[in-house]
């Protein structure tokens, strides 16, 4: 195969290495932003009078008509796996398409420098997608929220019964969650700089001004020459950041599964999920899993082993540019195809489930759910706090050992755990709506993406 | 032990429980956060009108105290380790210190809130220091760096003479990732939201107002009630993304100890670390081994290692607070104490090295380095980049199998390559400084932290 | 301090590196075996001809009675933290009590070597009391098993009901993987190979047969000179398999201790965990929360993280030993003290756990847990499964839609579904003792550990 | 799609859980093993009278075939990939080729019991090939060693000068590496125990015997009926333990990589690696640079990763399976086929090295590295090894103050550091074949593998 150097060497390089070597297997995503990279790159050659008018229209002709192609799907079709690089293939298809005028377009550039800026525009472009996907997600869960606004179920804490909540407020605490994963990937995007004219390490001959001048930016990206040419071609650290604000997306997944596959076991049953979102079992005929719940959560080990993968091989690496660096782009890609699959059938499952009223309130009958509520109205009639949870905790004592309800005892017999323990009063805390309006700390905003 | 909880239980908890559960060990960190935590709570229950006036003084008198104890230090000294946790033994001490009005603290307040509320003062105050750190290891870097302005090296890439760079630049490149760094923990801190008010996870009985009203300020800490209780005590997003912040920090440092490490090996040979900042060897009497730089280069494991931890120990748990989640503390704090000791030791280590100039120009006098400029400056006369790099590789193959030095070169000889390349031209191109002044894409910018 | 180096170096060593080099604080947990190797090492030493018979003896009697005062303690009281490790601290001593002759001590021998075999036999020694630690929780979980031998709950497939198993069976299967817990780490104990004599990374001048000849070996512990110095004092195999080896027992408690959290929530309630092993709530009264199982399932997190901790510390070192490696102490000392804590809490807990049978029979009276079993009654009657599966699913179907109980339907409604269902026949296969007692393909083995 | 189950349900799945939840892509690795299993499983439905003869040779003859045209490869070209995964796909063809006793084929087998099953078959075959490769490194390096038996170079601890070694021996250190990759590998496989008769979970009502008669091993794999149904089908042990010693080899290689990227910077030199095993540049003509080398060692975070991932994916997860463990499957390929890509490349990389003696000679003249020999000459002559370990370590430092060569002091100026030290018995010790020979621990054993 064509290759973008060889002048120095007198072999062939070894089949083996040429296969263990090649990343145009996946490199291949970068295609666009390889021939956007190019685009901008001629026209600094032009500015630094390094391409002659002639040389640049073949050159912006020939990658035009690629990056149609790349656009249109029919590159693909066709590519040659057996190049090197996205890089090499892209600059044999336009030596075919702009004759000799090619073989200037790698002048004062170096594949450490384009892979940098493709890699970059990549992430920038993902990371909008990622935002919309994650906001598709967040209006899925803010209509469940809405549709279910009066609808209150156990909270819990350690898995335990703890004080009653609104189901609005519970996801609205995922949605705080969704609001930090968008802000995380937005300080991300913050950081990322691309940049050309970095060379292998050390910059080009051409002026920083000719670059300045020459780029357009591509619509919102703003493209520079670099300020540290050693530190463009050796940093991965947005590789890194966006793989860890993809994890964490992931952790945040993990957590809502896990919630809604509790909700949906027969034991629960707070939930039932669409049949179209469930599948079966090939031996147990009943079966209706919650399989894309499972996937979900599943999924979380990837993407933490994807961070840990490009962490691990960053480790250690002298300046400048290593060969180790390429192994960023399969986790990244990786894990940015998962979170975008995952979130686009979450937002779709959330719309396809219904809470079963019947069930829940069953659950909401445990009184023990407002032994907080009854201490705070001990707490009201003057008691230190203290006392009271310590005497709350012997009614519930009481309680389980007579094997009574407390909304069935009279004062008398609550009299026996302490005085100030009233029957109507008490009958009026255990309720999940007494319960969850007399919850008045937490400052009430509106449900914003 | 005296615990906050137990009205409800009619058995002593299991001694191995007991341990296995206890946090105090390394929870008392937390110490002084808890107080200041539990003074702005006290302004709350006051404005509520839970404590009056005089309780309020007590508690107040009674806080101080402790405060002022941890503050110097005595408290750690008498700590009985014994308490479940830092907000159990703080409590008790608090009942001996102000009496009854002290069973009125806990009015209103989990400690799922309370520790929440307690890392995150930690991580703010830790995070201050941090930027000093780096701060303190960028300047000893830029010391260095200018010290040996006009020092020239050869660039690496895949470790192999690449082109000769500036040492400045080089360092200059490690300089722009602190500077990431500084900014990654800037914007992790601005996603630190400090609150009081979540109770177990539904929020209190008190009035949000009642806390806005109450909370005056830590000096430059925002305090709030939550926007969400349950979020609040689910949520450690806050010490992931530090976590991540500090791995990157160690990721860079391990980058910058292996050149380092490259650097002082006999065969680079290019600088001298002073005797005070490395160690010797119990059984090889020449030794003089940079130590500190391997276990900089070491701790990058661990660094890792803690991030992954708090990560799968959150995966898949489900809402609100579990506890699992009291596993975030050892990892937090062993990585911050590790990068606060990594930078203050580098910053101290780069003070203390010298460049070897004579061992370096015996490096720089590989005439493959200039190899580009030689290609450049064929393509100033108008060949074509790929052409010229090719002939230029021709030249290396050349030099190497003929055993000569390019400069030794005559026309005609060069000519047996190619008729463009010309003795005196290249002997120009030959050098160090040539090389350096012809690189002009790099928008050269102040060091600035 | 006194250093085991020094001879060659005129500066005293910065205060910074000092405490950042230190690794006293954490290596006296091999001080045991550090004496142990040593007293062997003496050995050699006499046998080489290279100390005398009194050094011997006064080399001897001061390890011996050094190893005394560990073992009883009172070393460790006394300990000074400012000695730069294990090794130099011992020699210290030893020099107060052996004289001149301790000067000896480190003939023909590095720390390298030293910390090593201190290292193995550390590992050695733990992993004996692991696998007694395995073994009580084995019985422990027998013991619930055997006790509750006829009880039978519903089994989970994604945790949605699927077919009745016994609990005598459920437990069986996390016996199976105690039984690979013991078998890996006694894999991992054949591979630790214990070895004197790699000197620094090069072997020493004493002949290998004077430390076979030596080398008594420690009760059954068997060492011997090693195979290849440079391997020995560049290897930390054996700490990265027991840290394996613990992250599989942390994974397999994990999943016991979500199975127990599930069930022991009030809606599953098929489990009761005693008071004495259970923590309450600071807030709200009535909690009695099932922490332990939760820091079990947490922990998960850290082992997790101490095994990528020292794969990471080791990437890419070159041989042979490197001061990066001394990190590989804390992580593996955690995991072990984690593990040993975990695994003797737990097997304390399932003692005090108890069944709630009525709460399970609840569950076991769902129908559809059944379904396979009535497709494999059709099956004997010559249907093929894969319509047998289809018309069962059918069934169930039918049923919710209809809200009728199978067991209430007649042949005649039973054959809207399919004329060869009958309801004596569904009846008696709608049965937990039926469906368990018709399952036969298991090959009954005793439980051993 | 023709699903495995569907009578219970009565909507078609909806398209993006198609997508999500689709396992063809990757788990048609397994389409051969799958097969076998089948295989397998009829005779088992003969004996159990589950099947007629017929039928039996229907689906053996069916089976057969599709084995065939996997072993061959036409099975893959005409895939449909928008089968569920791989069991169903084969289930579907079979039924076009064997028609209704296709039907007959899932009787008591479940698809948690196929695929786990079919996945052990693939490790133990994959591990037989590992083993093979390992072997073919392991003699490309023993080629190497022997080669240049006779060659001496610097050995290093903390990569700086320590006591010369033989090229053998430090070869012989990656040979012991490489016997404990196999024994582990040798280990895990021993403990893979593939089995049939799990069903779902709860074994299945064709009795053990009749297994145990009908099963005629696979060459030799020992498959059995399970000692715990609910154990295998929630098992992933094998998958991690063979990721773990994936991981090690990694590691492993990690470091041979980096020592010999070491020995071919231009500082080093220590050897060549032939052209056709590296790459060049695409901007710098002269560049001829070991990536074989840095993606071995970059690799090395990729297979932590896929550990990571999977260790994660099972963290916490209840009994029995769960769906989260079908991505098991895409890290446990990846690893696998890294390894055997890797093992590959560098036993052919290895032939390709030629050591550089003269280069490497100069480093042998480093008097420092022969420090220990001096120090233990000292020893024989009676004196303390901490005595004379100080006294070297001056005249190292005296060296280096006054420039000299130690060869080239007479004894008068020797004795200036101390009196025994004499001329001529140094320079006899400042040699390295009288260096390497002077060392006599290491018990010598032959290179086997």
């Amino acid at each position: 195969m064509n290759k973008l150097w060889g002048g120095r060497f007198q072999k062939k390089t070894n089949k083996l290495v040429e296969e263990f070597t090649n990343s145009l297997r996946f490199d291949q995503k970068l295609a666009r932003y390889d021939c956007l990279g190019s685009l901008l790159h001629i026209k600094v050659l032009r500015k630094a009078g390094l391409i002659n008018s002639k040389e640049f229209a073949q050159l912006q002709k020939g990658l035009t008509s690629i990056k149609d192609s790349i656009e249109n799907g029919s590159f693909f079709k066709k590519i040659d796996l057996g190049f090197e690089d996205i890089h090499s293939y892209i600059q044999t298809v336009l030596e075919q398409k702009a004759g000799k005028a090619a073989l200037k377009l790698h002048t004062c550039r170096s594949r450490n420098d384009q892979v940098s800026l493709a890699t970059k525009l990549y992430c920038l472009e993902e990371s909008k997608i990622l935002i919309e996907n994650l906001h598709k997600l967040d209006s899925s869960l803010q209509q469940l929220a809405e549709a279910n606004n009066a609808l209150i179920i156990p909270g819990f804490t350690h898995l335990q019964h703890a004080i009653p909540v609104r189901i609005y407020d519970y996801f609205f605490a995922y949605h705080q969650m969704f609001l930090r994963d968008k802000k995380r990937i937005e300080q991300t995007l913050s950081n990322i700089h691309p940049t050309l004219g970095s060379g292998a390490l050390a910059g080009t001959m051409i002026e920083s001004d000719c670059y300045h001048q020459a780029i357009e930016n591509l619509s919102h990206v703003k493209i520079t020459s670099p300020q540290s040419a050693l530190d463009t071609v050796s940093d991965r650290d947005f590789v890194i950041d966006l793989l860890h604000a993809l994890s964490i997306i992931g952790l945040h997944l993990s957590r809502l599964a896990e919630d809604l596959i509790l909700w949906c076991t027969k034991e629960f049953d707070f939930i039932d999920i669409d049949e179209s979102f469930c599948t079966g079992s090939s031996l147990m005929p009943q079966k209706k899993n919650p399989d894309v719940l499972e996937l979900v959560r599943g999924y979380t080990g990837r993407l933490y082993g994807n961070y840990q993968s490009v962490m691990v091989m960053m480790k250690g690496l002298p300046l400048s540019y290593n060969r180790d660096m390429q192994h960023d782009k399969e986790p990244l890609f990786d894990s940015i195809e998962i979170v975008q699959k995952e979130l686009a059938v979450m937002a779709a499952l959330l719309q396809n489930i219904t809470f079963k009223r019947d069930k829940i309130e069953i659950q909401l009958d445990d009184e023990t759910l407002y032994a907080t509520d009854m201490a705070d109205h001990l707490v009201k009639k003057g008691m230190e706090f203290k006392k009271a949870h310590h005497i709350i905790g012997e009614l519930v004592q009481y309680k389980i050992q007579s094997g009574q309800k407390i909304v069935d005892m009279d004062n008398q017999e609550l009299s026996k755990v302490h005085p100030l323990l009233k029957a109507p009063e008490l009958k009026k805390i255990i309720d999940p709506k007494h319960s969850v309006d007399s919850k008045k700390s937490v400052k009430k905003v509106k449900w914003e993406f």
